[in-house]
């Protein structure tokens, strides 16, 4: 497959429907006072598997040939795409190979196996991951989905700002966080072909700042050990998804560790939603940078996923109420 | 006012319509699978100022003449009433006098101001409470908005079941979380006069079980200090609300505290939402109790508010972005 067309998303879009929920879109009198702009909220965190990469992994599943997904699907994942994928495979009745580090959060490790998919353990490194995958996929010939840097997954997530744009019309920009730039390279080529007047930018946290360094320099920088509580932005930008951020977002802009948490904070008091911190970036970004040409536009922001870890939260309550 | 018959509590829909939010009602496939039933979930979490309580505060405010409103309201209240009294007033544009104890959550007092309530502190006892409030009465001539007990209160809780009612058809019951009664003898008129074949259950702590013996006493019997972290549930009954629901409500049960604070977690963490923990009664008893009688029937729960105290959340976030 080549970089996605009008009708390639057409047809995701089509393809996906069945499988996928259409997420709400949200809007708070208070944070339109705050950001001094028109907010709409897209609800990812609402989507099936807690996350948009249902979206991508579905398409990936049910553009395969009978015979081809009759092997099943593998990735390597230590994070929503690999509860996406188990989930869109179970949906097609195929098998999901997930190589999956052994120190990945439990609650990733539940969520994958709910979804039905089989979970290959393997070394922290990245070396043992693709090794490992490489591997399962010589053993079982199922075919590999990438989480990001792949033309049927950026298809998918291009279906998010496709909805969104019939939910909240007219806008002038949206905002998509970005790490390794699935969502947002989809989202830019959705406005691209549907709205063409609405504006891209990519957020991005300042230590993991990859995408806004590759995006300046014109190749890509990749991220060394970013350190960020947006767990979900630390990967790297791929070749596919920078070609098509590099023609078609206008923007990227970043957010400093404290505003990230402020804007996720916000979110969780006044939408009264579970977001994940990787969410908040397109947030955060609005509010620390106050750009004057986004002051008073209709502005879209994609809440990427609600997958968080409530251990700590609840333990205080579990403690209030003498249960531990 | 007697008690709501029908014609009130429709004018009092009509009322607050252009004050209020409709609020959505979710799903979720898997708490589904969990409770054995079909579960619609209405989100007053989403309600201007973050609660239910906005709907009574509402009616009453706009139910006074405009002479009587001139010279204001009040209330005593450390909890949603003051925040919902206060806006609705705003919303007026006359003032609000919200007696608060010293003590109260810095959260509520900060909500309250927001709003434009005025406050004024006093000792933490009922008896410091009542004292100021009929002070501050005497002073101004402000209305006592009560926040429960009050049948223009009542009729305004009454519009959240209409609403669920109408978004979810053909339920076969609601469950309301009952602290003063005023949700829940609103519910049960509101099925009474508008879906006479939706049976309308109580929601308690065993801890604070006040109603529940209330109603199988046949008389008041106030909860003494109780104990649970369902803190908008340790309010005992008032007779206006006690009468309603000894007349219209079906069954009261009773969930632990392990319970409250399980449901509550699956709530956050499969619908992705931020609610109180006084919200996660209606679940809490569908999954403790698994009564025969509840299964596979279509259940509305009625989900009251989101204004919980984040901070032990959000240090943790603090602490792992290096911020604190």
């Amino acid at each position: 497959m080549s970089k996605p067309d009008k009708s390639a998303i057409e047809a995701a879009v089509a393809r996906i429907r069945p499988y996928v929920h259409q997420t709400p879109v949200l809007t708070s009198r208070s944070l339109n006072e705050l950001a001094g702009a028109e907010l709409f909220f897209k609800c990812e965190n609402f989507q099936r598997t807690g996350s948009f990469k249902m979206r991508g992994a579905t398409n990936a599943v049910f553009s395969l040939s009978d015979e081809a997904a009759a092997k099943g699907v593998a990735t390597h994942s230590s994070g929503n795409h690999a509860q996406a994928l188990a989930k869109a495979a179970q949906l097609r009745g195929i098998p999901a190979y997930v190589v999956m580090p052994s120190n990945a959060p439990k609650s990733k490790i539940e969520g994958t196996k709910a979804a039905g998919g089989q979970i290959i353990f393997c070394e922290p490194t990245l070396q043992a991951r693709e090794d490992t995958l490489a591997q399962i996929v010589a053993e079982t010939g199922a075919e590999f989905i990438p989480p990001y840097n792949d033309y049927r997954t950026i298809a998918g997530q291009a279906s998010c700002a496709c909805e969104l744009l019939q939910q909240a019309e007219n806008l002038d920009y949206i905002i998509a966080p970005c790490g390794g730039g699935g969502l947002l390279s989809g989202t830019a080529l959705s406005a691209h072909y549907f709205a063409p007047q609405t504006v891209v930018l990519g957020a991005e946290p300042h230590n993991a700042n990859d995408a806004y360094r590759s995006f300046h320099a014109g190749q890509i920088i990749p991220s060394v050990n970013p350190k960020t509580i947006a767990d979900g932005l630390r990967t790297s930008l791929g070749d596919k998804t920078f070609g098509i951020i590099r023609e078609h977002v206008t923007d990227i802009l970043i957010a400093d560790e404290e505003w990230i948490v402020k804007a996720m904070r916000l979110v969780w008091e006044r939408l009264k939603i579970v977001i994940e911190p990787s969410c908040a970036l397109p947030l955060a970004v609005l509010l620390q940078n106050r750009r004057e040409a986004l002051q008073s536009k209709r502005i879209g922001l994609i809440l990427t996923g609600g997958n968080v870890d409530l251990d700590v939260f609840f333990a205080q309550y579990e403690h209030i109420a003498g249960l531990s």
